[in-house]
């Protein structure tokens, strides 16, 4: 008997755990910022786990498994080629976009600096960039400068972008590398790659040899973009996985044959001897599933996600008095919101918005380590006040309109 | 009718499939390459799966999910930190141990070839290393010398050990850093890592002021070794998941306090400042539960495998008349088998092996991306014509003594 009463009180017990459980997760949580982060697609994993505990091999072994695995990762290099129209062997494995950011400029400028031993300060070798390139461009140029070598950073218009005039304008004879990402990560805008790529290529057709490289980085355009490096024209490209629903821990850096790319971690001489590891197979592969799928659907995300955010952008504008959106409406990925709300403390609404159930953000997580809470891009654009009073909203594959008019309703509340 | 006779007939094809598939399997393959890769244990894979799809956020946001990102690779950080009596933040998560290796040595050498003015040979700053170390280090020392630095390389002595006294003799007052591979990844030696701290702290002790660091690449040990570091008196170690039943894609570095490491990944100022890139949640948990499984069940397994492998290296030497064991018997990774067998083509058996099921290899994975399939530490040892001529078996979790016995007699009909 009494073993039965404490079996019903258990029954009951679970129950009620199972109400209050259903009743928290009744308030769903919205997920709004994935510039900083995706989830992974269920059969992007799927692709993936294979590779863990069966197919574990390393590929540069020589039995079986291990030549199986090598061909795997050949496939998947050749599948990703084929994507952005380059040829596998210019497809180099990093652990992170971050990564390849350094490989790009480092694997460029380190050699350079050796070489150079003019000190007048017109002559030191220098590099172009937006000012509004990522954390681990910005690092890397700093390190440069700190060096000896000189950064040229290109103005930025209040469309949130740079024009193509102004790298001719900049260009010099100690020019070594442009670098100017895709689209930017806190306010969207996209830069006019191919333009500035053209700039480039007629200035290295009368430099009698010596050539400019131009490098992007392409992490937030990937869901969206077209990411033909021909049609581009760039010399070396920077993708991050985890941006783009596949795995973190993988991006790649597309380096256009002939580029003399320095390799910057040295060991057993893997990705053709410019990035040394045991290659993460099962990363790899869920790399190339992502990027595959959201190629794929570019074209159809960005239509749908098009017409969500200006439909939150235009009731934005109109319901609250002192907001404008930051950079471009028209030259702007697909899924960017960054709006201003003129004396509000941004910082402050994104975590009134996260008690409300919903995940925004005021700038890049690579930005968030520190403690200003400063947005670079909103900072760059010049309009005062705004980078502090500014919110970056970013949907993705997961978003509906139905979400975004429920986040509008909960943001003004949190704003009122 | 029709219907159900291809239903039947479906059915067979089914069947006949499966004997097929059944009969294909029972030819069962045994690994025996464990040095260069180990499967994910199924309940390190369990453990990162949550953080795929689902605890995908980005750790350096600021809403919920992302405090909850963050704290669970801090809490990830303080198991592997309990584990090693290390402290958290001495803890730098990498990509790999190839990584590792690059920061430790590229930390500290880089910035004193930039102070370094002198350009006598013998006050150039200056390395000591073993003459087997892994190629992440053997490549980076490559750089050092090519920059302007000097490598001193201890003797190995007949059993493949480095002495602690010569450790005493190479030391100089423009020594740097003294790195020793813990357990030899070809020969699996282990080196008397605690001992060789001991005579840097001594030689520290009277230097007034100025440190000479020792680190140590513990990959192949963290199995079945202690990787207690106050113990040990390193001051930095390298992992590896991908040696220990975790994920690849995943390494880390001890650094102690105090150690003034230069980072080499640049941007957004993850890992204390010292490694950027967004924290591979996923991986960093599945090492973690990795590392803790392995050194669990150190002892056990060291014990069993003790056993089995020295079984095999009894009945080997006593069958065929031109075998020995490279390297010493009794300081010896339990897993570590490698034997020369005078006069063959190690490549050539390694391949009749494969036929035959068996995966093993005649180098480390890191030096087969080159066309010379000599042991690095085979032919350190001096022994001649065996660094063409060995084999090396390195045995697993899963490996049975049934497994040795297949694996001699086969051993037996390849090399007769």
């Amino acid at each position: 008997m009494a073993r039965g009463r404490d079996f019903n009180l258990y029954k009951l017990l679970i129950k009620w755990y199972k109400f209050v459980h259903m009743k928290k997760n009744l308030v769903k949580r919205i997920f709004l910022d994935h510039a900083s982060a995706t989830p992974v697609l269920p059969e992007v994993l799927d692709s993936m786990v294979p590779f863990f505990s069966d197919s574990f091999e390393n590929p540069s072994a020589l039995y079986k498994e291990a030549v199986l695995a090598k061909q795997t990762v050949l496939h998947a290099r050749k599948q990703i080629a084929s994507i952005l129209k380059a040829l596998p062997d210019e497809i180099i494995f990093t652990a992170s976009g971050t990564e390849a950011d350094n490989l790009a400029l480092r694997g460029i400028l380190s050699e350079v600096l050796k070489k150079s031993t003019n000190t007048q300060k017109n002559h030191r070798p220098n590099i172009i960039i937006s000012p509004f390139e990522h954390s681990a461009i910005r690092e890397v140029v700093a390190e440069f400068v700190k060096g000896g070598g000189t950064v040229l950073i290109l103005p930025l218009y209040p469309d949130g972008r740079v024009k193509p005039e102004d790298v001719r304008k900049l260009l010099t004879k100690h020019t070594v590398l442009v670098s100017v990402i895709y689209a930017n990560n806190e306010i969207g805008t996209i830069q006019p790659i191919k333009y500035i790529a053209k700039v480039i290529r007629h200035v290295n057709k009368f430099s009698g040899g010596k050539k400019i490289y131009f490098h992007t980085d392409a992490s937030q355009a990937a869901n969206y973009l077209n990411l033909n490096v021909l049609e581009l024209g760039v010399d070396m490209m920077t993708l991050d996985a985890s941006k783009l629903y596949g795995p973190k821990g993988i991006g790649m850096l597309f380096v256009k044959r002939g580029t003399p790319l320095v390799a910057q971690i040295l060991g057993g001489g893997q990705e053709g001897g410019r990035r040394s590891g045991t290659e993460n197979v099962p990363a790899i592969i869920g790399f190339t599933k992502a990027l595959s799928i959201v190629q794929r659907d570019a074209q159809k995300e960005s239509k749908r996600l098009t017409r969500i955010r200006d439909m939150v952008i235009q009731t934005i504008v109109a319901d609250f008095p002192n907001s404008h959106l930051n950079g471009s409406a028209l030259h702007r990925l697909p899924n960017n919101i960054n709006m201003c709300f003129e004396g509000i403390d941004a910082e402050f609404a994104t975590l009134k918005l996260d008690v409300k159930g919903f995940a925004v953000s005021t700038t890049s997580s690579c930005e968030a380590q520190s403690d200003d809470p400063r947005s670079i891009a909103v900072e760059a654009l010049g309009v005062s006040g705004c980078a502090q009073s500014s919110l970056r909203i970013t949907l993705g594959r997961s978003t509906s309109a139905g979400d975004m008019k429920k986040f509008i309703s909960t943001l003004k509340k949190v704003l009122s």
